[in-house]
């Protein structure tokens, strides 16, 4: 099942991506949320309910590129990312291989949908790129075991953990770097998770900088795997419907490059997950 | 201005703290939101509206002491924190003076409110306190410059940055230790930022541990003000109505002391700040 969140005659809308297009759930009557944040919430029986409903409707099917779309989930409560969870990206960074997550933390204001301007802001010439795995949890979670930690999963999404290098590096603690405003993208849209291999493991995952392929490796490469992340996680926290894991980056970033690489306005950033979708993202100059 | 947020008949409330007890906004007719975070939301002047329709108001004001308390703001969009922003507690972690923020975040799956307990999690003795003014954001800002940043703070109120050390040093990124749920104390009530000085500057902030001072400082000693802060952030990312910044802490907190002071089950943690309140909470052990 995928689900697509858009903007629609000026209010969230949420459509099942069927064959032939986006169908609108609002099109199939009363009681179908606006925002899949919503959808979730409601327990993951509703999914199903939703796609059924929508794929025997005679409802219009909008195709998916002239929709004005949003991220995923519109309103994560929490957006947890790892950091150092490959160890050539480690490795690169002159880090060592992590013996546990590390984490930090996105706000909702530093996400930025498929097909919207990743923006490089005044301040910094440093905005680099990080494929990601985005993880979408749909049901309450805590102190899970590893044998029902994937339970809490909803889907996944293609995320690209753009970072401002400079503003990274400026103290121990990455937070900043991590949160200027549209620098992580998050998209196209969401998967179920009976779409892909169990955690999303095995999947080719890629991203290309105008074209060029930049990084290129495999999700089973993670040092911490989905399972084992959502059980470290919930050691110490409730995951609720709607939260994000952004799942860290492999090899290839831009600032470990000789010389370094940085986006620009103009660029076209596109991380590619196989069995999921391809994010793609212009770079725009921050305009005020 | 003071309001408080709480529970009745099983859903949010918000009421105004007059002197005579707290009167809940929908005993004032409708159109009056139940949450905090939505009359915010609603623009500074509602605040104001608020407060004198409750204040010549006949509806029944309860002592605020029989109220089942929540936080001030109940789902803030961001939490961000800042470490280190005391020179004397920096000095006492080992740590140098920063000369940029030090930044870390907080799910709102952390936060517990005036009354309830925080709870010491059962994989770790080491919950620290750590006395914080909070500021509550009332308008979108970005690119805030000195003369005009604190225009878009709300108001205050006390946070206590309950920290469990070992997991906090368990990596170089500090989100793992600041994130277990119901450890970061956050309340009793929001006070209008026209109730204080500019910037709540000036104010004695201490912590009590069972009656013990543990910590005693003033709001004027923070390495980077309010407005230093307000401007640092929006350099970067938007800030929203309802988002929370707690502004680090003062010496003194157990980890550094010798032997280190941990909170444990029975013990009881106040925060207080000269002008907003007391914040208290009764430490409880998890229990699964």
């Amino acid at each position: 099942m995928r689900f697509v969140s858009y903007v629609q005659d000026g209010a969230p809308a949420l459509g099942a991506h069927l064959p032939g297009g986006v169908v609108r759930l609002a099109d199939l009557g009363p009681g179908w949320p606006g925002r899949l944040d919503d959808l979730i919430g409601e327990g993951g029986e509703r999914l199903a309910e939703a796609w059924t409903a929508a794929s025997v409707s005679n409802a219009p099917r909008t195709p998916m590129g002239e929709l004005d779309l949003l991220t995923p989930v519109v309103s994560p409560g929490k957006v947890l990312c790892l950091g150092l969870n490959y160890v050539d990206h480690a490795d690169e960074g002159g880090f060592e291989k992590p013996d546990y997550p590390v984490l930090f933390m996105r706000g909702r204001t530093s996400l930025v949908a498929h097909g919207k301007p990743m923006i490089r802001p005044r301040c910094s010439e440093r905005l680099d790129y990080e494929a990601e795995l985005a993880v979408i949890i749909g049901t309450t979670a805590r102190h899970l075991t590893p044998g029902e930690a994937l339970s809490c999963v909803a889907g996944y999404a293609v995320f690209d953990d753009g970072s401002v290098r400079d503003y990274q590096r400026k103290t121990h603690q990455w937070t900043m770097g991590k949160n200027f405003d549209a620098t992580g993208g998050f998209g196209p849209e969401f998967v179920s998770a009976d779409e892909l291999p169990p955690g999303a493991a095995g999947l080719r995952i890629q991203s290309r900088l105008n074209g060029q392929v930049m990084q290129d490796a495999n999700t089973s490469d993670m040092v911490f795997s989905v399972v084992d992340t959502l059980c470290y996680l919930t050691e110490v926290m409730t995951l609720e419907p709607g939260d994000i894991i952004a799942m860290g980056t492999p090899a290839g970033v831009g600032h470990a490059r000789r010389p370094p690489v940085w986006m620009k306005a103009g660029d076209v950033c596109e991380i590619e997950i196989e069995g999921i979708g391809v994010l793609r993202n212009p770079i725009a100059d921050e305009v005020v």
